[in-house]
């Protein structure tokens, strides 16, 4: 099976890197050619467009930003569509809406190739140690053809059900960080303001029922007011528009959530966009007038 | 050192008894008297009224459920202030306002007695074998004093600061718990209204930086159904109106509780009182005219 890899950037490469690893034949293609020399260097052939990574292999992963992205590298000029032959599986790992997964799934099925949306999460350290978890949507056959192709960059690969609802279980995913970190923010400021002792508040909140991940990881790093990136603050508003505007779609108001990408805009638009989301807590500290 | 104790709710009566079975003295009092019968069968007497308590006792524990019950007991008729000695400790363990309490500890203060303000995380399972974790605020020494008998009733006895900050250490903890349960709400009505099967959306949202212990906890009562309480409704709604009250008296405003807030409230409105927090996702059904 000879692997396409489309969209080199720090999650993409470290992924990529792993399948080559594990030792498929690989054609790449970025837009900024000189991210593929790690992997050239690593034996893989360099391909002039993403429609000549479709027609040179049996599968070909996705992993760049936005739907409008995704949307250029498989119905644009030169893309995948073009280059597509019947058989073919496309594997998305890019967070893009569920809706639009679902029409370009459409698309490419006329074609006879299958997509499967594929978000991860587990971060650029998950990329790197092939630990992330994969929610995959899609045909249940695909998937089992790709499988020994995601082993090599996840750890838990779970098939969620038909096309689109990889998206969606990130986009619910999202949701459960993002509204958790805001509750998380909340807690610390409320604390902070009352003249607690940030170490001695995490302490206690972390050995009960207030205990989360956002809370054991990001909460000493706010205490300690490092905001460097983990998850970047940029990607978290784009992705909680796009959520935001699925639900709206399925007559669904989510205020919490709403209410976590206000803050989230707010830092952003404070210059904040490249801090990691931790940096949250600047959105309180403002409306007090203390920050 | 003989112990008092007033408020024998599901909570106390559990705290009681473990005080007790440490082999402590102990005098009682409940408004409703029958509820003293258990542990006036451990060896503990019945005092008339919490000044009779306060009389006989070195340390006076406390347990109800709002601000206005703690302030009857401590100076109402017959309240403990009626007969308190210099050199007497209160160990508050309700939920209530951080500014009142240090009204109270303060007036206290004036006849040589130490207010703890000493709230529990840990619900009725940690008060019944004693594994509460229990967030102190006031004097240090005071705390030192009756730490004997706090050990009796929890795993973790932490000191937060002065008055007032146990019960901004709870709050704190309210805002987190309920905020983070609003996450798991949305998340998982929006993973329904996409068509994804509940537990599969919880082993992919378990694994990574969504999870919690309100998403392990409560997210398989949600998709089960199962509102049964752990803790209560009308509680939360009492602790957060509490806290967002006091953040206002801070200039803060907190608008993810206040959602979570208004997302309980809308389930109270509709008879749901009684129901455990996890039925937070009713609000949300409704939201879109599902449910």
């Amino acid at each position: 099976m000879k692997v396409g890899y489309v969209g080199l950037g720090i999650m993409g490469s470290a992924m990529a890197m792993n399948i080559r690893r594990t030792g498929f034949e690989m054609v790449v293609w970025n837009r900024t050619a000189a991210r593929c020399d790690a992997l050239r260097a690593m034996g893989a052939s360099l391909a002039s467009s993403p429609e000549q990574v479709a027609g040179a292999c049996d599968v070909v992963c996705i992993n760049v930003t936005d739907t409008p992205d995704v949307e250029a590298i498989l119905f644009g000029e030169n893309g995948i569509e073009a280059g597509a032959h019947p058989g073919l599986v496309v594997v998305d790992h890019s967070t893009i809406s569920p809706d639009a997964t679902r029409a370009f799934a459409k698309r490419l099925r006329a074609k006879g190739v299958e997509l499967l949306d594929a978000p991860v999460s587990g971060g650029d350290v998950g990329a790197k140690n092939g630990t992330l978890s994969v929610m995959v949507g899609g045909e249940a056959s695909a998937l089992e053809r790709v499988r020994p192709v995601l082993n090599a960059v996840g750890k838990s690969i779970l098939h969620m059900g038909p096309s689109g609802t990889g998206q969606a279980t990130k986009a619910a995913n999202q949701i459960a960080v993002l509204v958790t970190l805001m509750g998380v923010c909340e807690a610390m400021e409320f604390a902070r303001t009352s003249g607690i002792d940030a170490t001695r508040l995490l302490d206690a909140l972390g050995a009960g029922s207030a205990a989360s991940w956002q809370l054991q990881q990001l909460g000493p790093r706010i205490a300690s007011g490092d905001f460097s990136p983990g998850f970047m603050i940029d990607l978290a508003v784009k992705d909680l528009r796009m959520v935001s505007s699925s639900a709206e779609s399925n007559d669904l108001e989510l205020r919490g959530l709403q209410q976590a990408l206000a803050y989230l805009e707010r830092v952003q638009q404070q210059g904040g966009g490249r801090l990691g989301t931790q940096a949250m807590a600047k959105a309180l500290v403002c409306d007090c007038g203390a920050g």
